[in-house]
């Protein structure tokens, strides 16, 4: 859909590229380059959010330190809300092809399933860095934090509460997922010991029973 | 301590005072005024920091709210560090004191105390801002993650642990204070329903449990 556009060639900024060590040829076909280009704005946006959150983020920023235009950010992704919706969704697709492997198989390991899912998630630098985004910016933001429920309430838990045969299903998945941002908030973001340096099997042994009894306990 | 000062006067901003309704009143006793004033840089600092959070939030900025001059809120409190520690440390205070409540009685409902004790907490509109407040800043500044450190993990989470008999028993006081804070953050912070607007009893009789686990369980 963006393959081809005005503002695709090589850019006016002279700034150098960053991301990925892929430096910008200006012989490459132009939908090849649209894709680098797309996704090295993205991987750009993703560290800003992370680093600075949503409200001390400009377009502006991303633009600069990606190296290309404000207009071609505009351009690919919209606002600055679409921006940070696009830079974020990219912690989820793991969670959404994930889910299936999650909610397929015994019920009474979903629980097991789940917070092994996000705590990989976690422990992945490559998804860390979005989920921290994510997390410091909807603290702080109402926008920021309308794309957190949308993300995370509206495709994800909705997706897990409709696997459980329960009236309170979407309650149940949230009391689970709640334990598992807590954990989040305290071993990643605030980092209090010992939960910080914790082996992360110990603490799975210790959360999974407990995400289990959320989704399909008594 | 800080019972008489040079700056202890009326203030030379001329400003309105602010807070609780109290008007300054030239006449009173310095010991009087001294509290009072002092109160009343602290609620003011309380609802800028819950406001705004930590980094946004300045010493001048509580100073003019408060009606007083920005020598006066250092004079009192030192650094803006120190600042925000007097004023969340309100917060904990009905924590500190309700100890002694929750880990008086038997261990075996321990869990419903700390998850009444810390619901009571979110739920009252005086202690939800200062904790809304700890919350904002702790996840976007490494300063105001201290001061939460030092509050949360050392002053209470350690006593809890202290009343445990089990090797691990910090590990598990965190697990159990992870449930709460996640509850918060999609309760009170990022209002995903329908955690949000769920009966507080309703919530408790899930959690209890599972802090009761994570502190007592196998």
């Amino acid at each position: 859909m963006t393959g081809r556009t005005a503002s695709d060639g090589p850019d006016a900024s002279g700034a150098p590229a960053r991301g990925n060590g892929t430096a910008r040829r200006r012989g490459r076909p132009p939908r090849t380059e649209s894709a680098g280009t797309r996704d090295r704005i993205l991987d750009t946006a993703r560290e800003e959010f992370a680093l600075r959150g949503y409200e001390k983020t400009s377009v502006r920023g991303i633009a600069k330190a990606a190296g290309v235009d404000s207009a071609l950010v505009h351009h690919y992704f919209g606002t600055k809300e679409q921006v940070f919706e696009a830079a974020v969704e990219v912690a989820f697709a793991p969670v959404l092809t994930a889910r299936n492997t999650v909610l397929e198989g015994p019920l009474d390991e979903v629980g097991e399933r789940m917070t092994r899912m996000i705590f990989g998630l976690w422990e992945s630098p490559v998804t860390r860095a979005p989920l921290l985004a994510i997390v410091r910016s909807a603290v702080n933001n109402e926008i920021a934090a309308g794309v957190f429920r949308r993300l995370v309430a509206s495709q994800l838990l909705r997706r897990i509460a409709g696997q459980l045969d329960a009236p309170d299903a979407e309650l149940r998945a949230e009391l689970a997922a709640a334990q598992m941002v807590g954990i989040a908030m305290i071993r990643y973001v605030i980092k209090v010991e010992p939960l910080a340096s914790a082996d992360p099997e110990l603490i799975i042994g210790r959360v999974a029973p407990v995400v289990q009894r959320h989704l399909t306990g008594p």
